[in-house]
């Protein structure tokens, strides 16, 4: 017989099918053993009756167990049918039941159990239910970021992780041992290929894992975490940018269904408005964790937004590209964007002027030769143009509510997590 | 004025446009300067009349400059009209032409430029319409992939790159500097962890970049690429894994719309069919090179195809996790895709036994212990599965015939090749 998937099971009711999934849940009742059976479509309950042949098997059966089953597709009854339940109007009843693979759980998995212990099983506890739907809202995440980008004529290229120098000289590039005495470093931003970018499609996107060895333990740092980043040229400043970034947050938040509070149009402050807005002083290059929160509540409160837009941050808070406002010296067309309490996305508009960048690379104390590569997309022409990048862990902790970003991250790597997997697929020539 | 994107001129015949973009051509014709512009849409001829109040500024103007140009959109005289060109039938006659950005190019590209040079100067030899053909077609490839996957069921998800353990300690891994004392290493496959996500999806897929530190300088090695990686749970063996790549593949020669041949069925041969077919010894482990290229010419002669999928690869030259063939004992349902005369793809079933999957890693040589995070997956209940991995890179070279897979590599990495372009976007808090 062919395998039916659960999600298609109302499609056979009278009928026999053959299901093959895992068993979420196994319930004895008196005489009867129940299951809720799950494959990738979907759950399905289902009974081993008394005196059927199936019941012994049925009792061997245990959770996560994977099992093949072959059983008639009943209709249930009108007073036990589930309407907001998928497959609550019917049940499988079980006639036969092969078990493909034993099972033996670590643990019963509940809303108490702690984070750590979570982390360390996720090969059992990623199948929830609440992990599964935490992982396909950040596939639909990422799938629509790209889709708004296709519609806006961005051009997607993949962006590399290795680079041969810390050029900026950071502490947060993390080091690699590359070929015989050579040292490399891991990406902490696609940035300078994605300018490099704008010269070949004018508008292009890239969607890299990027790396910062941040010493950092909180709730809201990642060593290695997936960025969604564009960069697109011929803007007339900063604010060209935000706009495509606005557009494509609301396609992301539409495909994931949720309830997001969102104005005919983000509010945008400058840094300095929103410092006084929260009575902190103007003097601060940034907003500490606790003004980011105070700003998003009063963004909800005054304008109805779980979004704000803060603009203008100070030159010297800023990388060497960055484009200074001439109507507002010492402060940058940057921005960063808010959400529920946390900057998830940074951008602003990029230096296109090739002496005007060489000079600035100097004054932030960096050497020009180590930038020649990128400096060449300059030298060959470029037009105005800016760029964003938003945290795709982040953002999907914030549109669940999500208090930890190691929830939002599959096998999340941090100053204390790191787990020992590593294998090629095969040997290689 | 509002820009109009050179792909939109033809509606504007009659009218008055401004336009942006990058010069690709100056010609200068007796009084008259000609251009090419081009935009992020594509290219149109433009020209400065002599004694029209443009002509000085368009003297000044050079190739790659970055211009903004306004003109009245003619529609060329019927002798003048270029069929097969974009906008061959208009020209832009130029009213004002401004200066956004000098250029100053570092030589002439053309097809004699040598690969080095082109690879040193990529922020300039990328913009050659060549160039923005080849990573246009890959755009088009993952994105077909992935639209193939979504079809089929699989969910996306964001594979890790940095790991904690060689636990395999193959010589391939790059050593990453992590937190104080510790090592981490580069993930040189998704595999694992997508055997793992097959316990929670059933079916997954992930595209990462991947990293081996293979000491090869070759014209088909890179130390980091991009993987088109898929795995799927229940199946019956690896010709289910083979039919929904052959699928993908389909799709993918499809949206690139060039001409490959694929007869109904891709033809399959076991490993020592094919050496037999070739007169090679049935003693030898894998195919050479030279036998990949032979057996695929063998391919397109017997059976019209560029494709051949080899099979039964011997149970020692693969990964401890590979499923051997009970009915043909030392032999694995393995497979490699061969396309045009070089690997693209490997995959195959995969061991879905916990206890067997123990005792494949001693008997391998490796340590259990180090694996203790993967085999939970197996410890709580997995189905028969297995995968399959596409190299995006070498798959866009085999598709366009290129020799070396460096120019189908946005900025290749390899033994001797790494520029040095590192930079946060922002200061981070």
């Amino acid at each position: 017989m062919e395998r039916t998937l659960i999600g298609d099971l109302h499609t056979k009711v009278g009928q026999r099918a053959l299901v093959m999934g895992w068993v979420s849940v196994r319930r004895d009742q008196g005489k009867m053993v129940f299951f809720d059976f799950r494959d990738r479509s979907g759950s399905v309950q289902g009974v081993a009756l008394p005196l059927s042949g199936s019941i012994d098997a049925a009792k061997e059966v245990r959770n996560e167990y994977v099992v093949s089953v072959e059983g008639t597709v009943n209709a249930r009854p009108e007073g036990n049918i589930k309407a907001d339940v998928q497959n609550g109007d019917i049940e499988l009843e079980i006639q036969k039941i092969d078990i493909i693979s034993v099972a033996e759980i670590p643990f019963e998995l509940s809303s108490e159990t702690n984070l750590d212990t979570y982390l360390d099983h996720q090969p059992y506890t990623l199948r929830s239910e609440r992990s599964k739907d935490i992982f396909k809202l950040q596939e639909t995440i990422i799938q629509a970021f790209r889709e708004e980008m296709k519609v806006q004529d961005f051009t997607e290229f993949q962006a590399p992780a290795l680079a041969g120098a810390d050029a900026e000289g950071g502490a947060m590039a993390f080091k690699v041992d590359y070929y015989y005495d050579k040292m490399a470093y891991l990406a902490t931003s696609p940035q300078l290929y994605k300018q490099i970018m704008v010269g070949v499609y004018e508008r292009a996107f890239t969607t890299p894992k990027v790396f910062r060895g941040e010493k950092h333990s909180t709730t809201r740092h990642l060593s290695e975490y997936s960025s969604m980043d564009f960069e697109m040229g011929f803007i007339k400043d900063h604010v060209d940018v935000m706009a495509v970034l606005e557009k494509t947050m609301r396609l992301i938040v539409k495909k994931t269904g949720l309830e997001i509070a969102m104005p005919a149009m983000f509010p945008v402050l400058k840094l300095r408005e929103a410092q006084k807005a929260l009575g902190v002083s103007t003097d601060e290059l940034d907003l500490d964790p606790e003004h980011e929160r105070a700003l998003c509540e009063w963004a909800l409160k005054e304008h109805g937004s779980d979004f704000i837009f803060v603009t203008h941050y100070p030159m010297n808070k800023r990388p060497f590209y960055t484009y200074e406002d001439e109507a507002d010296p010492g402060y940058s067309k940057s921005f960063d964007l808010l959400f529920r309490g946390i900057e998830i996305s940074t951008g602003g508009q990029r230096i296109h002027d090739y002496n005007k960048l060489v000079s600035n690379i100097k004054t932030w104390g960096l050497d020009p030769e180590k930038f020649k590569f990128y400096l060449e997309a300059f030298k060959v022409g470029m037009p105005p143009h800016g760029g964003s990048a938003t945290g795709l862990e982040r953002l999907t902790a914030r549109l669940l509510n999500l208090p930890n970003i190691k929830e939002a991250t599959l096998f999340p790597r941090d100053l204390n997590r790191i787990d020992t997997l590593l294998s090629t697929d095969k040997n290689t020539k």
